[in-house]
């Protein structure tokens, strides 16, 4: 038997919590009480931390305008009962995202060209660099290029305008797609959990500037990428994903760094899936992902 | 805040029903209203086959005894309404397990090994063999050394045999690890869902014999193993493990084989885990598994 | 110690002929005798087919124009003697290569960009195409494109005009990243060798069309994408690499194909780069790769 | 055509020197003029370092009693001229290799198991161990168990007993497999590229002890095993090979250690193979590896 979703609108409801007894039920009792159809439910129970996690995809019914405001204000008194942090949101609605980049173009060019093909579901709202290489890239493919040049002097300023350009743009998330500048410890705080930034090292093997120079000193036999949650604390935030690929004595530092390209655009691309679509959840300093 | 879990029963269940509005809501409410504490809960909605499957590990309270008998009883009632097939264990309580082989024992030593060292929670029945070579080497670990031998003409009496073994030992699965015997339809059947066979190839690759001399003859650059329960159509069960490795042109079939070894284990280690940790589930011929 | 070799030329000498005593000694003695200086040399001896395989990467003297013919007229004897199959090139002269598509363009994005990154050293000569979609796509990187539609009754006749095409435009390899037309046989033995497809199976899972929902069909726990030779036998050209990636049961044939894109842009990209850096040789229904 | 082995003594020739001209050809001239059959040869020629490498896999001649003193002797004048460090072995003959463990037994019964199927080829010359616990598991295999008790005081007189071992033991190669004893600066030099070390964990991710907790509260996405050489540095030996497994969220230290032996034993049992094949390279503090 299967239940007739068609036409129905579709809602994902992330939640998370102090563990403790009743919360699947409390929350799967309401939906069920407001004859939602859950299609798929994935929950963990940090024993260590104490913190419950969930993600729920359900289907609402369709005609009761506007259902969704309506949800989320009854939702509300299960919530506060929990103590929940949570949203309600459709499964369809695109999260607007801003990209930033240097000069480096294989992470920009492997997200536009997702996004172009559906496999990442998010609404581009602007490319930000802080050179003015790309923008004809960029353009070309109809999305706004903002060029906010840095210097040591401006540093300041320019963040300012960055974050303005944020709300302005009504961007969720930012994703830091190889962009060569270290972000203020103000500014990485204001990101907190909405900025993803791509490591060209399997951290936390090489920290720091030339990670393929370290990994090649060193001899390694596995060389990777990581996408992590940016945090003042550079190369220490939460990790969402991490991709690995062999190598061998015969890499210099051009090869490792040339194969380096091919991890880093699958781990971020990766990364930036599970945070579109709402499958990633701060735990400390670290990550609970329902993939 | 953590809810204490220390001296609590654990349990797991699993159900399996058809795909319907409020499941989830009805048996997690049936947990809560029994002050049962929900740990990890999965379930997936196959919007093809329209069923729907759940395995929640939860805690009990301490005293009621028999609390596993009267929790399955008045589970009953939820179940009914549902159509559910379902199941509660104790989540402690290690399945039997009858291991069958021939002569090849790297995958014998590999899970003997592994439930030596806990990472297999499994009681180990007896082995059951076609040939007597292996005896020593089981009866070392002071398991029961079975040996039926088999000819065309006693097949069905040794089978007879098998089957009579497999209820006097209460063995919950069988193993097939490298076991050089095709099993009647029959045994099949009355296998189902209940006997796990690792097949050399990577299937759908190579069915048949001798699939490293196929996988050689095609040139393939890489190979592996597949875990799937036994069905009357051989090499064609609900798979529930694939492993793969690299290879290349150096390989010959002998090398290929020995390289292969490796596959297998892990891939048999893997589906075994899966099946006795109530991981696995039959959904028409493929698998459902909540790792 | 370090030999100087700036400013040296950079050959690639490839050789195969059948297993005999000295080959080795006799091919490495000319070059020395040459003051050629061997960076790189890898050999396969296939006891089984009794062919002996060897790719040498060296670097020549300046200033002794034209060295390459010299070189090429001298190695002659060596080669009679031997009844070799041998080519000399330069390393760093990139190979013209046509690219053939349909509709889907993720491999041929995919290509571009590796080509425009320096990944892949080759020079592409056209895109091909039985459809007129990608023309803005490859015309907007300066790159011919040219329409070839094909019918049932036309198809002769246009596969003349792209043999014309491949000889005009000097193309040594002709790509097919997803191009959806069967070649005639007379056509694949004309480019025998010489003509690289991507099979969106892990062959020899599932052949013909397709495969993602056979696959899906099956079960499988593992998905991937092979790159092969053209040959007149369909599906069973030799194979020069796979890609797999692991999947679960909540993968449906959509979703199955969407990550499948990952796996056939990486195993095609592996292929082209293996072949225009002269690192592939056929051996009989298989390739020989030196890595 | 296949040139005919059968009967003919097989011999591996390792060296390494500085890179110059003509060394390709003086070696493989070398065997030719001795009328050596080269099945597999391997070079690397370290453009950095300016060091050569060649792993040359030859058939000599029957009859000619003692064949391979013969071979050194004459050899020795190419290897004075090329100021070479090299070695002529016969490819059969097993090299003795000395084990060392403390309690866990799982890279131990892992190489035991592999030695017996004879994936692995060496002759094990006895298990050594600062603890009584796993003779029985060893003499089992009829293999001598020797018991060294390890204090700080008594550390320099039972290291001077362990050397006096090796080398009454004809021990080429010592294999530290969970062995959780630092070894003292001066036997560690006396063991320079003779004894392979596994860490637990992908280094250089998690230097010094415990790794899987540190994985743990770094919440990592891979986690892995690294097989090295021993130096005084502990933890920045030589790498040999490295093994990566993917975990997630759920996983807790004791269930990253538990997945983390797999990676140990694939990971140990692999730079064992490889050394005792001579495939293996010391090339500063990295390994040049032909595999």
């Amino acid at each position: 038997m299967t239940v007739p979703l068609e036409g129905k609108p579709h809602y994902i409801l992330t939640a998370t919590c102090d563990s403790r007894m009743g919360t699947v039920a409390r929350v799967s009792g309401f939906l069920a009480s407001h004859t939602c159809y859950i299609t798929d439910m994935q929950q963990f129970d940090d024993v260590i931390t104490g913190r419950f996690f969930t993600r729920i995809s359900f289907y609402g019914n369709p005609g009761s305008t506007p259902e969704l405001e309506a949800l989320r204000e009854q939702f509300e008194a299960v919530a506060k009962l929990e103590v929940m942090e949570w949203a309600i949101v459709e499964a369809d609605k695109k999260p607007r995202v801003m990209i930033m980049v240097s000069k480096f173009d294989h992470c920009l060019v492997d997200l536009l060209y997702r996004n172009r093909t559906g496999e990442l579901k998010m609404e581009i709202s602007c490319v930000v660099s802080n050179h003015p290489d790309l923008r004809s890239l960029v353009e070309a493919q109809g999305i706004p290029y903002v060029h906010i040049p840095v210097t040591a002097e401006t540093k300041a300023v320019q963040e300012d305008k960055l974050m303005a350009l944020v709300e302005e743009t009504q961007s969720e998330l930012v994703v830091l797609a190889r962009y060569m500048q270290v972000l203020s410890d103000d500014l990485c705080r204001r990101l907190r959990g909405q900025a993803i930034n791509i490591h060209h090292s399997f951290l936390p093997g090489f920290k720091g500037a030339k990670p393929y120079h370290q990994a090649h000193a060193r001899g390694v036999k596995l060389t990777g990428a990581t996408a992590h949650y940016v945090t003042a604390d550079l190369d220490e935030g939460p990790i969402i994903e991490q991709v690995v690929q062999r190598v061998d004595h015969t890499y210099t530092p051009e090869k490792l760094a040339a194969a380096g390209r091919d991890s880093e655009c699958r781990a971020l691309a990766t990364a930036v899936r599970l945070h579109v679509e709402r499958r990633v959840f701060l735990n400390d300093s670290k990550t609970v992902i329902f993939g």
